[in-house]
């Protein structure tokens, strides 16, 4: 497939680019050493994030009104915290905690990846995070971003039209000058709609080690590449 | 005066980071080589871009739809090349002409300033220009923004509230946790409408030796600088 036209590589970039549950969990355990805590991390990874697809769902069906994602995993924290044995904790270290999304660390072949593409493409998150998490986390990983696109800017979340429409009209604006890097199958249907470019990189780790989803490719994407060091072969970077 | 709740600075691109006159010059005295022509390119380059602001206000009033700054200069553009004697440009030159506007490169300070004060703050751009023009620039400048942000993301043209207010939104939430770095008074005073730190540093040659304009501080802005080096330095950078 000839990629001469693709100016803009757009990046999913919880699972895709950065590895937030093995952030989270590493934090956590560090966490309950520091306080004598005996928390399942693993357990509240899990629990955090299935709160926010229906979340982000229900903004999309204009059920509710357009709220950013640190607000949604802050209303899920504060019920688990009980839960969980959290409850001690203060006011700043909840906060401390509720920003640990914003601390997500790259995979060991991101940040390599990144750099080699970045000397030929625009590089840009297309994530459902929030616009400042997302600025910062990439300071904190060392992730060369051209630019930080993402649901914020669109007021809808990913899969919704929106979100897509707005990073073909800036980065493109034909369809096929924009690629959408993703691990998640839905994300690249969802690109495909709209004419874009697709690349799938697998992350069968994303959700740990019994993960059973979107270990494969689910349509002949335009690339499947191993991770994003062999995606920058794939494009002569 | 404190500046410890700042966490993003905004910058003014054409003007306060880039020399955009000297570029379009430089490139059009090459042009005219090139080609055998005779082109006053100072005076072309302050016909261009005296279209710009009657084209945005326009916008802004709705009285014409949103259009990117793409189109407002070219259709400047296609009115002055046979004033100027470049009606024999063929169509890619046009284009490339066109696209001057993302080649404009940074003044002597810009990216040595960018770079001190990238550790410590989220960097944006807050310009009037158009999205893929602005990464284009920063990546052929080597310009370290965290992150793009123009009046295509509003679909308003500064100083129209809406382009503030998003930066806010994004970047804040408070107002004073967002500063806007300007040589141009009229874009701090909107700011500052805004609850916006604001921080000034004269471009005295931008549009030349016989600039009248933007000469010096207007309003007591919270910094007064001589450059972005001695920004990053009035910063702590």
């Amino acid at each position: 497939m000839d990629f001469s036209n693709v100016q803009a590589l757009v990046f999913d970039t919880y699972g895709t680019v950065v590895d937030w549950r093995g952030t989270m969990i590493a934090e956590g355990e560090a966490l309950n050493i520091r306080k004598s805590l005996n928390v399942d991390w693993a357990a509240f990874a899990a629990e955090w994030k299935s709160h926010y697809r229906p979340a982000m769902d229900a903004v999309n069906a204009d059920e509710r009104p357009w709220t950013k994602v640190e607000a949604i995993y802050r209303e899920k924290l504060e019920d688990m915290l009980p839960v969980y044995g959290l409850e001690t904790l203060s006011a700043a270290e909840i906060d401390h905690l509720n920003r640990v999304w914003s601390r997500s660390l790259p995979w060991p072949d991101s940040r390599a990846g990144l750099k080699r593409m970045k000397s030929k493409f625009v590089l840009s998150t297309l994530s459902n995070g929030d616009f400042i998490w997302l600025a910062q986390m990439a300071k904190l990983g060392d992730l060369p971003w051209d630019c930080i696109l993402c649901a914020e800017n669109a007021k809808r979340y990913k899969p919704a039209p929106e979100i897509y429409e707005m990073a073909i009209e800036l980065l493109g604006p034909a369809p096929d000058q924009v690629m959408l890097v993703a691990c998640h199958n839905y994300d690249l249907k969802a690109a495909r709609g709209h004419g874009m470019r697709t690349a799938f990189v697998p992350r069968s780790y994303e959700f740990g080690a019994g993960q059973k989803t979107d270990l494969n490719a689910e349509e002949d994407w335009d690339i499947v590449a191993e991770n994003l060091e062999d995606l920058a072969t794939r494009l002569e970077c």
